[in-house]
């Protein structure tokens, strides 16, 4: 049993809380923090959200407040629409056994916890990328000591779409452009998992009703915190069910083997009418491309199996695996 | 039996001549002329090519020359290890039958042959698109005489690549990306077949063999001026066979049913490291977008049916349609 050593940089967010529970119910992840970040939510929110997740379900993880704003930009406004105005669906937040919060800045958490564990440390991050972005620029050699950074983010074509909140960006990477351009850049391995498997795999009212059912305190929590984000998704979407983004990124943790990737340097687009957009040069493209040829390359997913995903993170809740 | 009246707009190229025979052939398509355009090769050696192209297949079919260079460019290097030093994969070319040359400049040729023919031309447009734009520019209202324009362009993502020439761009929407995007925003009817659908359509060595067993002059032809397009597949993609992209437009005209289109405006980066990309809002994304909200609907080739457009060709140089 392979075991993961996990820092966890979000911006709760339902998916989020969703992916929260995931990470804290399995055997195999190790959660070293919770690194909150603006984006769903503002930073208040998030952080808010992020001391009651950790204080609910991995209780003793430390918090550390993140950025509030992009390296470049002024903070998006919250996506209450999508989130609730509470960040977590509108869901009663009972804080009294929330986790206190770190005096560090996230990102300095991020480079001590790494520096503490070299080699050890895997990043999941699954909001804008302005912490790890800061973690660089404050200590660049972290790259070298971390085991892996794990990104929900972007979004490839490949399953008909280049964004969700433009035609041509993901909510994510547009959060902070300039950070997932230096984040793409750094010398560590990084993975990202976007739109093009998380809108594959789709967790059903059905799935859902059932981790309700038979998943204890978790699943009936998963259920609660997904009920304003559900609606949103049969509104937006006409979907009868929710799009699986955050936890995607934690499922790929667990098992790489049920994701396809594709390897190569990838860009940001930081300015112009695609601003926020990833594009991927694949190794096997024989044509120079200097913007991204001196890049290293990114582990980028193409495909999943969505069963088997979905497998795993219900036998995670249900604690059946 | 529908009729279709078409202005080829073309840069021979070696799938240029392939699709010029196809159309030659086909009952249903009546070629009211050639505009030739920079891209595939300089617009001296791509006139000379159209020039032969009609002289040997369709006979009578006048031709004219159009822009030497991009909108607002200088012009890229000829493709000549994809196409070979003449463009038509350095066949022999027997010049005693070719066209002769029609006075006016490409655009104007456009211009005027859609006002003679209202509501009934189609514009096939298989090159840069600096012929369109500059008949846009002169003639306005031409976007509201014209039938249809279906385009041989660009890329959008479905079948995991953005570009052939960058990881963004298509070579044609590269070669005039500030045409192509006026081109894209006029308010005729368009139809973008790009390399999601293309590159999905391979004609192998044994089906052009088979071309040219069976198909008389034209099915030899086919294979003669495909060799060295063929070698430029087999090194650069390890293919053995091509990719079938200017025909793939002429297909379209033919019979839409063979395509799975997807509608919503169609913008193109016309600055950054992202040049030439083509990016679709379609319809059923909810999310405002005003760079893409104001700009009439495109059809975008996103599936093909392959086997029915290989076999609609075949039939085509054969005669057995």
């Amino acid at each position: 049993m392979s075991q993961h050593k996990v820092i966890y940089d979000t911006d709760p967010g339902v998916d989020d809380a969703m992916a929260l529970v995931f990470q804290a119910r399995h055997p195999e992840i190790e959660l070293l923090g919770l690194t909150s970040v603006f984006g769903n939510a503002t930073i208040q929110t998030t952080t808010r959200n992020a001391r009651f997740l950790a204080g609910r379900f991995a209780p003793g993880v430390p918090v550390a407040q993140g950025a509030a704003a992009p390296l470049k930009r002024i903070a998006p406004d919250p996506l209450a629409w999508i989130h609730g105005d509470n960040g977590l669906g509108n869901i009663a937040l009972d804080m009294s056994d929330a986790a206190t919060l770190d005096e560090r800045p996230a990102h300095r958490f991020i480079i001590d916890t790494v520096r503490a564990h070299p080699g050890e440390v895997t990043l999941v991050a699954v909001g804008p990328l302005t912490n790890l972005a800061l973690a660089l620029a404050d200590d660049p050699q972290i790259a070298t000591l971390v085991k892996q950074v794990v990104i929900m983010g972007g979004a490839f074509g490949t399953d008909g779409v280049l964004g969700n909140v433009t035609p041509a960006a993901e909510a994510n990477i547009l959060g902070d452009p300039d950070a997932a351009d230096l984040v793409f850049g750094a010398a560590w391995p990084v993975a990202i998992v976007g739109l093009d498997v998380t809108q594959r795999t789709i967790m059903s009212r059905d799935y859902l009703a059932s981790l309700r059912e038979r998943g204890g305190a978790a699943g009936q929590f998963v259920w609660d915190v997904s009920r304003h984000y559900e609606a949103f998704h049969e509104e937006s979407a006409q979907l009868a069910g929710i799009y699986v983004h955050d936890s995607s990124a934690v499922a790929y943790v667990l098992a790489p083997h049920l994701y396809t990737t594709r390897s190569g340097p990838v860009r940001v687009l930081t300015e112009g009418i695609a601003v926020g957009q990833t594009i991927q040069k694949p190794v096997t493209m024989p044509v120079p491309a200097p913007d991204w040829d001196s890049r290293p390359a990114c582990k980028v997913c193409v495909d999943v199996d969505v069963g088997g995903m979905l497998a795993l993170y219900e036998k995670t809740i249900l604690g059946t695996l």
